[in-house]
């Protein structure tokens, strides 16, 4: 299951990159700086669009390396550019392509902790189910509602990306 | 995991009812009517939050009762106030409840279409993996997006609920 639903992500992060080519594109049609969208956000007490777009990538690379039990590499959110920021999306999608199914052997029963969560910990399964799953889409879906508050052109399918769908039998 | 899986959205739904909640005690605070916000939307084509709720409940609704190949029931769409749609949820979270462990035998396997997908068909496993998931967060996320961004206070533990975490050993 992880490793199906881990691939999902592979899969957003993949259509997340469409996104920000769309974003340059519709940029260029504007004649404006396409980095400037790095900095919108929705709310005041929202992130902006780069660091929704850094914890989208840090929830599933963390998600997958810690129920794995494996370091995960770490990023300096630095990124200034769109371009920066695609190599953070890309880098992290070549990361989780490693993982095969014998690395989420016992990942089910893994105790998770962190720093901030004051000794407590969860399951893997827990922590995999309640909070990596919604946080990455939590943060993938304000990434894409960013973006087309403010006029780039996108759509349900390139939210979704491509079905497994199979030719009337 | 489809049982894991909806589980985590009937837990998503009371939070969203919370959020409802929050939405009616912004609105009493700032003297506006709370239904007002029914029509709020991120982007001119994009869906209002009402239409945003009805599809994250069909989601959940249909994404269960179609890979468990059972008739899902039929709700009309034609809520016009946060009473209403809270009505909604809640109908959609106790339906989802009748479903046990016993339901989802065979799910991965079904095979799954609709009337747009003009005969072409999905497994019961990609179906819930590639579009009800993703479909899911994506309108449960632009709710909470809608709300924020007109000023009703919610933070990520609201968007998570509760998590199952255990005290130090």
């Amino acid at each position: 299951m992880y490793q199906a639903l881990v691939g999902q992500m592979c899969k957003h992060l993949v259509q997340l990159e469409h996104w920000l080519d769309a974003t340059v594109a519709y940029a260029e049609s504007k004649k404006i700086d396409a980095d400037r969208f790095l900095d919108f956000r929705l709310a005041p007490d929202q992130f902006a669009l780069a660091r929704q777009i850094q914890i989208t990538c840090d929830t599933a690379k963390l998600g997958a390396s810690r129920i794995c039990g494996k370091d995960a590499p770490v990023h300096a959110d630095t990124e200034k550019t769109i371009a920066e920021i695609k190599t953070r999306v890309e880098d992290v999608r070549a990361y989780l392509a490693h993982f095969g199914a014998v690395d989420y052997d016992g990942a089910a029963l893994r105790v998770i902790t962190q720093p901030r969560w004051e000794g407590k910990t969860m399951t893997g399964a827990d922590y995999f189910l309640e909070h990596v799953t919604p946080n990455f889409f939590f943060h993938l879906s304000h990434t894409y509602a960013i973006l087309r508050h403010n006029g780039v052109p996108l759509g349900k399918r390139d939210f979704l990306g491509p079905l497994t769908m199979h030719a009337p039998a």
